[in-house]
């Protein structure tokens, strides 16, 4: 794939997905636009899960909520359809993954709400523009994730730990990328924990439980952000009879802008 | 009422009016802590309405939600009971008032889901702290609102206009009442509009749809802010076999101090 040839604009990239044509993570397309994490629910869980949601504003940024039976995010992609315009879904049933497909036209059903959650790619943008490096881009590396002792608040069905993810910050940079970050509430915002990884239930941090480890260097400070793996994984737990994801990396490209999500 | 004996903490403040000794308005009860709008409904519009909210953060902004037939909101204040801890209750049947009490007990049911909600008090205890006066509370006021021509986004059966409250702030302090506000969006956060009040369907800045007309010195410029009547109004237009909220002014005072709130 040539990536020097992708469309800029979010609709175009859309297009091209909802072809068949860019079946790719989506890391750097239509940049400077929010990706959204996905998660499919039947309605009879959609109150339990949007409540835990609303009770952990920081794994579960809740950007959009798609009612029962619609396929189209009104507010953060007109025109889109969630149906098709992911690159990459995973289809769980039971709790077990029966299958990774381009399009979920087939699993359909009008009784299916559909969540996108905002993503760290948007506060990664605003660290990488104010000067921070962050090594697993570099590196072409997925970020270190890993699960805390934090119990996420539980909501119906619904509970399970806080995963984070963690990047080596230098330790001058620290002060920065919570401010940079602290700008971004609906994409996982602040930090939840900076240093010790003891503190929050982290026995090794060259064994991240998802994602690859992360090579620290001298003056390098492990600092650690809600993830969006928090509410698959409480979803997962209640094995629901249905629930669809984006597959890891293939994200909904929304056209909102990272800064129309700044507070400040 | 002697003021000045009121103790301070929010637990001894609840204390009292769960007695029956403090049937009053709560602005100045407990300073520094978070006091909440409460919204009661019924399960089978819990989603609607939690939705309604999810969409609507800057009107609506949820602090706690208290699943069907709990009555402890355990985040924001351990041990108080939603059914007697607020001065006093409005009870709709409906859409009509009909009732007003100091005591819901009465009418409780195992499916009613509870809603607590940002209030300004917050963001005004923080703009008095940064020096910008606010006359209605030196007047003795209740704020002015306003029904806009700016729809709330709808979900399910509840939609409806924005209702705002407008604040008269001096042209020089007008940027950092927009600052202040701004580190709070669990209480509604920044405005939603600076100056001219027709561009929100504002006819006449002395008429108020609710509250005290305000009266404007050379100089002021009228600010708007997003205004927690607003989901009690779109849940009203559904006229609900049940809802009940608080009384006008009467909140909720919960243990959380304003500043836990800030974003920055």
């Amino acid at each position: 794939m040539q990536t020097t040839a992708l469309p800029t604009s979010p609709a175009d990239v859309r297009q091209l997905i909802r072809e068949g044509r860019l079946v790719h993570p989506t890391a750097g397309f239509a940049p400077g636009h929010v990706q959204a994490n996905l998660a499919i629910l039947p309605r009879d869980m959609a109150f339990d899960f949007l409540l835990f949601c609303q009770r952990n504003p920081k794994p579960c940024p809740l950007l959009e909520v798609i009612e029962a039976g619609e396929v189209e995010p009104v507010e953060y992609a007109p025109g889109a359809d969630i149906r098709t315009d992911v690159p990459l879904y995973r289809v769980y049933e039971h709790g077990e993954m029966t299958a990774e497909v381009e399009d979920i036209s087939d699993f359909w059903r009008g009784d299916l709400v559909s969540f996108l959650l905002g993503c760290s790619f948007s506060f990664e943008t605003a660290m990488l523009r104010a000067g921070i490096p962050l090594k697993h881009i570099d590196q072409d590396k997925n970020v270190s994730m890993f699960i805390t002792n934090i119990p996420a608040a539980s909501a119906g069905e619904f509970s399970g730990p806080m995963v984070v993810s963690m990047r080596a910050i230098k330790r001058e940079q620290v002060v920065r990328a919570v401010q940079v970050t602290s700008r971004f509430p609906a994409t996982h915002g602040a930090p939840i924990h900076v240093g010790d990884p003891e503190v929050i239930g982290i026995g090794d941090l060259a064994r991240p439980d998802f994602g690859d480890p992360t090579d620290f260097e001298d003056g390098e400070v492990p600092v650690f952000w809600a993830c969006g793996v928090t509410p698959q994984a409480a979803a997962m737990t209640t094995k629901p009879p249905l629930m669809i994801t984006h597959a890891p990396g293939h994200m909904f490209v929304t056209d909102v802008k990272d800064e129309d999500l700044a507070v400040l």
